[in-house]
């Protein structure tokens, strides 16, 4: 099965097949080719170059791409779309003047999302998830992460993991499953954070394990949610079983929660709007992944993750989604393009690299996808026709995909 | 021709037939009904109510709007969406840190746009338009003020205003022109901005009157741009020839935009993201509807207008798109709900109003759109299937127009 994308007007993010991810100044380093072609054989690419070198090629599926730009697809490694019901009645809260931690300290926020989620069926779950990572890969993203986090009881994370299960074995992304028991404390243990943290470890993940339905362990470790000692003892419980750590840190305050995340080997810490200038030296000498999201620092009203700060000492940002019910609704890759370049200051190509290679790094799987490389899977985006690639987070009330390819195929 | 819409989730912004304009805590009044449907008749709205009081309706065209809620069509009353070219080279330079001034005084900005139009043609500038003019339609609106202002010479601004003559034949949305001669100095008076001022009141507006192109007269009064001196003398001038003043204030600074537009009878005045109370006090006193820009204040990163110090003190707010190349490229209105509502803490009601009521107003066309009323046009949204009103501007980054309808007919 050949795949032939001809007329490119820009073939961006193109990059070495070794390289893993990219640090600071690197972020800005992809090539670009203007007038271009790719050829893609059994969902790999297999050729590309400059148009007036294609010669004859003869594939089972032509693109004419022309007045468009094709870059890799997003891959989006922190997301929270098993859930059940929107939540735009604390949307209207948080407009009346409530803040994330008034809306979590009366019921709403992740407990509420943790009461519908007990009630709704497997059934309901995955056909609404499904609908949601559909939304996704129309808009562009190949690769999803999905947590689970709203069951907050064995039952109800197993139920969130087969949910996400069925998830990767309907739709034509690439889905990682991590294990989130510690988002929040379940309703059961209120006032009992200790005994939670004990029933994470000692029930939740070894059950989690038993069954393979997640491949890495996450905790909420912020000012409000875990301390850094619950963290530490649920990540060292997660790697005794073989979950890898990937973590929430320093969205409301500077918690120790990078500290931590790299003692334990992180594959990335996620969030980072208080991060500090020790948060950054500390990731410098890592190799940890900082992992911002835009999306809830936009909608939520949070400051921005000091992304710019982070490149500019040499770090490898990754920008994911953060889709979740609560305090980011969108799945759109496409804005947070637009949020990284106009809130955080980077350049369009700096943003693309964090929403490809480096998000495909910050779940473990940049050798084979997150750029334009001869071996690399040909997971692609067609934009709608576009002047260039600046137009496309420069347009940022504009659905600009107009294909998403994946394995070499037209979804 | 009757148009049915039966089984409406909710049928929001119902007014009374006589409101031209909601005032202060007026903006949240508009009713709801829950399980409705809605006749038009020759595009006019003839019946509504609760599903339970349809009755049997024969009608040409039946939309069933199971899931889905139907509320006024938006009315963008401040666009610049007439132009040649994007200009995705300047959001570059703004990333790497220039100021809207800086990239102004370095020949970009205006009169980037101003040398880009000059070299198009009629033709060109006008298909441009109209693919953006129907995107914007697409997304809800159904009424477009458009504005020149990148011409800057009698002959460029004709053509602009030529331009959107062709617009208003050849689209289905109700389009008003806005002569803005004294949007920047043309080049050919750098130095000579005491000059320029004569050229637009002695050559444009009686070339623009004697053609019958425009119907409001616009100044960019503001730091940098044109002083309440040289606006009063425009103002005064276009009224003398039958434009009515809708102008650009206090976008950069309290620079006394204000209160020239109030004292020459201005219908708007628009962008005031620097309005001190003393502007709002003023404007409370006077007939002129504060217009705020927020996709200006997200992209530019400038400050947000203070719409609710303004509805707090009574004040009737239109929120319009401002949409142009330079410092708001998207026209898309759901995105405005969703920046009104997550920057500018407006509930999903308020910003409704601003959008539709309130934008009509501001045009001077609310006594026959921007609500739902028995006699008004049947210019209508259609969403997609949503939990509620609330979740459009809730869930941001999602497209959720499903049907534009105008005038009765679904374009």
């Amino acid at each position: 099965m050949r795949l032939l994308i001809k007329n490119i007007r820009t073939l961006a993010g193109i990059l070495p097949a070794e390289t893993l991810c990219l640090r600071g100044k690197e972020m800005a380093s992809a090539r670009s080719i203007d007038g271009a072609y790719l050829v893609a054989d059994d969902g790999i690419i297999t050729r590309f170059g400059p148009m007036d070198e294609m010669g004859e090629v003869v594939a089972d599926e032509v693109v004419d791409a022309e007045g468009r730009v094709v870059f890799p697809a997003f891959c989006d490694s922190h997301s929270h779309i098993v859930y059940a019901g929107s939540r735009e009645g604390e949307f209207r809260d948080k407009i009346a003047g409530m803040t994330y931690e008034e809306v979590a300290a009366r019921g709403g926020g992740i407990l509420n999302s943790a009461d519908r989620l007990a009630e709704a069926s497997e059934e309901e779950l995955f056909e609404a998830a499904e609908r949601r990572a559909w939304r996704m890969i129309r808009t562009g993203a190949a690769t999803l992460e999905i947590k689970s986090g709203y069951g907050l009881t064995t039952e109800s994370e197993l139920k969130m993991l087969r949910v996400i299960g069925r998830l990767q074995k309907a739709l034509p992304a690439t889905i990682k499953a991590t294990f989130l028991g510690a988002h929040a404390v379940g309703r059961a243990y209120k006032g009992r954070q200790s005994d939670y943290v004990d029933y994470v470890c000692n029930e939740m993940i070894p059950a989690v394990a038993e069954q393979g339905v997640a491949e890495f362990v996450d905790v909420f470790c912020d000012r409000g949610f875990f301390t850094p000692e619950e963290t530490a003892k649920i990540l060292e419980c997660g790697k005794r079983y073989g979950l890898r750590p990937k973590i929430h840190a320093n969205e409301l305050a500077s918690s120790g929660g990078v500290q931590v995340g790299i003692e334990y080997g992180a594959l990335s810490v996620d969030h980072l709007e208080e991060a500090t200038e020790q948060d950054v030296r500390d990731l410098a000498a890592s190799n940890t992944i900082p992992t911002v999201l835009p999306g809830a620092s936009f909608f939520s009203n949070l400051p921005f993750a000091p992304a710019r700060m982070m490149i500019d000492a040499g770090l490898p940002v990754a920008i994911a989604s953060d889709c979740n019910p609560g305090s980011s609704p969108s799945g759109n890759m496409k804005m947070l393009w637009s949020l990284a370049c106009i809130k955080m200051r980077l350049s369009p190509e700096e943003a693309l690299s964090g929403l490809t290679i480096n998000g495909a790094a910050a779940l473990g799987l940049s050798a084979d996808r997150g750029a334009i490389s001869v071996g690399r899977r040909a997971d692609l985006v067609v934009s709608k026709p576009v002047p260039s690639l600046a137009y496309l987070p420069y347009s940022f009330g504009e659905e600009l995909v107009e294909h998403t390819i994946i394995g070499g195929k037209i979804v």
